[in-house]
């Protein structure tokens, strides 16, 4: 096992009618800039709870924080924060409303433009951030973490600042989400966790085991949560696993990946697919590429997860990355870049926009521009 | 699965060589108190590191905090440390030196006896704590709680406070630890991992599986430890299970026991015994006596980790004991309270405490003196 340092500070708090909780979290006499996504919030009631929870308190409110969000709309939150005096931000929504806000909490305390911030990577000088989850899926709510975009540039990067000082996760919440975003999250959950587990076997038995956790139940899920997403403990299953799966309790002491998200983000930023579906396409194809680096872990992950246990090692790390992509599907996403009509083009200009960073991703720290091609011609 | 909130706001410190990380974690101009428990922090090395690690520094030691710590020591602690003035306190030890250091931490705050604050159960206002681990077991580094003893009464009760700002994890410095005492470590890891899990089934299928993924983990390191304790990945992994099993991860949205425990801290306030084995004593009678409430868990748990899926239901929750005990006993622990010259003036007393204190323990607060009597007895 690697050496590490761990530290995850948010302070969760789960369960129906768990809301108004956020009245006594948020400290007397702070000025609350509450951010939101689209008017969702507003049809399942979410919007209602927090707003009587804040009667007398002294807040304004940010509408707009797209999927993807753009620092174009971030820009305008942060004057708007600026000129109310915000000193607390309340994100609802999901991982995008939070990703965007947590630019948000660093843009307030930077005089520049803080785009320059999303460059530099990350700033941890933060107005304190506070979330009620809506979708579960990109896990932003219990870690540091933010994805950004650019529109003019078609850019998107990660950047990092603070934890939120609190999250709250009612599932109740996630009952009126449509089918297709419940896919993606439960995509982009499973592949959280296969960036921080499909590396090398035997670095740590308890993170394997940890991951391998939020693996099955999210196999054993998804049927019902198809069947029934207005199910009370399935959708509280589904919620632990994706703020479990990237919240660094996993992650301890062991390599990770992350290749799959880098490639992903490029076809968010280049075609704006979802994120979700930017991985159930790339992933599989990052398992053909990579299949002899990762064999041996592939092959526990198979085994462990989808019972093959006998047969040539070839054939049972292709029959793991089968049952990888059949789950992809059986989510109802497409798992071909083909299939998202996406071609040679693409393919090069990732490429290209690897070389020119000239960092090499993977747990290897091999994953270079021409990688990056050999997986986007595994998933074409 | 119930609603929970959870905040574990404890910095891991992983790692060999970690130890000289206290320099930076501890802020300038602290008046330190290092508390310790006996000398063999001197014979490993760890207080040279930690010594080295302070140069400079303004400190003073305190030496002797036994274990099950005690009232009459801890006493003596807190006069030193307000003698010196300190305003951070470093444990360097393993759960006792850490749980003793917590009540420390407290009665440096407080103006009376600090024998009221465990009576009391709890209490928050505390000087700010950080460890040095040297015995994976409690899991004290990263909870909050403690467990302290009154030696002129035989009296021990749990007790809470804050969370150690830090905790170092060096694996390195458990490799010279005595057979005896790592095989104890490993019964109440396995232990507080079973109060948390062995009561309902289907609350949160996540939780069930991490649960699992430490009991399964303990045991197929079990006897590779019992071989060579000075492998590093081996006792990283122990030192992991230990840690994570009882820091709040394992335990969102779930029922918890703890009778086991209540009953075991009763057989050491009496006779003295180490925790560890009160527990290797205690946990196979509470399965027995409890086996019809328990029995659907029961059944989950031989199935998933000793692979015992077929056969009649009351035949598989017994082989699912005997395998915990057997389980047990391969550490070299006994568990039966004969073997320890326990008998019936003890289960007497025990169950007269109980009884007296007028509180059930157990997930369905049904653990009265007459369940503990049933359980006493069933451990013969």
């Amino acid at each position: 096992m690697n050496n590490f340092i761990f530290q995850n500070p948010t302070k969760l708090i789960f369960g129906k009618g768990m809301i108004k909780e956020i009245a006594s979290q948020i400290p007397a006499g702070k000025k609350i800039m509450i951010t939101f996504g689209g008017g969702s919030v507003k049809k399942n009631g979410v919007y209602e709870q927090v707003i009587e929870a804040l009667a007398g308190r002294e807040y304004t409110e940010f509408w707009g924080i797209e999927s993807n969000p753009s620092i174009e709309t971030l820009r305008k939150a942060i004057a708007q924060g600026r000129e109310f005096g915000a000193d607390f931000l309340l994100a609802v929504g999901g991982g995008s409303v939070i990703d965007g806000t947590k630019l948000v909490s660093a843009g307030l305390k930077y005089d520049g433009d803080a785009w320059d911030l999303v460059k530099k990577g990350s700033y941890t000088d933060t107005v304190p951030l506070g979330t009620v989850l809506t979708l579960p899926a990109t896990g932003s709510e219990m870690n540091s973490g933010a994805v950004i975009s650019r529109h003019e540039t078609k850019e998107k990067y990660a950047f990092y600042s603070n934890y939120p000082v609190f999250s709250v996760l009612d599932p109740t919440v996630t009952f009126t989400l449509p089918d297709h975003q419940i896919a993606c999250g439960i995509a982009d959950t499973f592949v959280h966790v296969m960036e921080q587990y499909m590396t090398k076997p035997e670095q740590s038995a308890l993170m394997d085991r940890w991951a391998e956790s939020i693996l099955r139940t999210l196999i054993e899920i998804a049927p019902k949560i198809k069947e029934n997403h207005e199910d009370y403990d399935l959708m509280a299953d589904f919620m632990m696993c994706a703020t479990m799966g990237l919240n660094g309790f996993i992650a301890m002491g062991v390599e990770q990946d992350w290749c799959t998200h880098m490639i992903g983000h490029e076809l968010t930023a280049l075609h704006g697919l979802t994120h979700g579906e930017t991985l159930s396409i790339v992933f599989p194809g990052t398992l053909r590429a990579l299949r002899q680096e990762k064999a041996l872990k592939i092959m526990q992950y198979g085994e462990r997860i989808w019972g093959l246990s006998s047969g040539l090692p070839e054939t049972r790390v292709e029959k793991a990355i089968e049952k990888t992509e059949e789950f992809f599907r059986s989510l109802g996403l497409r798992t071909r870049l083909s299939e998202a009509g996406i071609g040679e083009d693409t393919i090069m200009e990732i490429e290209k926009r690897f070389n020119e960073r000239g960092v090499a991703y993977g747990e290897n720290h091999d994953v270079t521009g021409a990688v990056a091609r050999r997986i986007l011609e595994a998933a074409k």
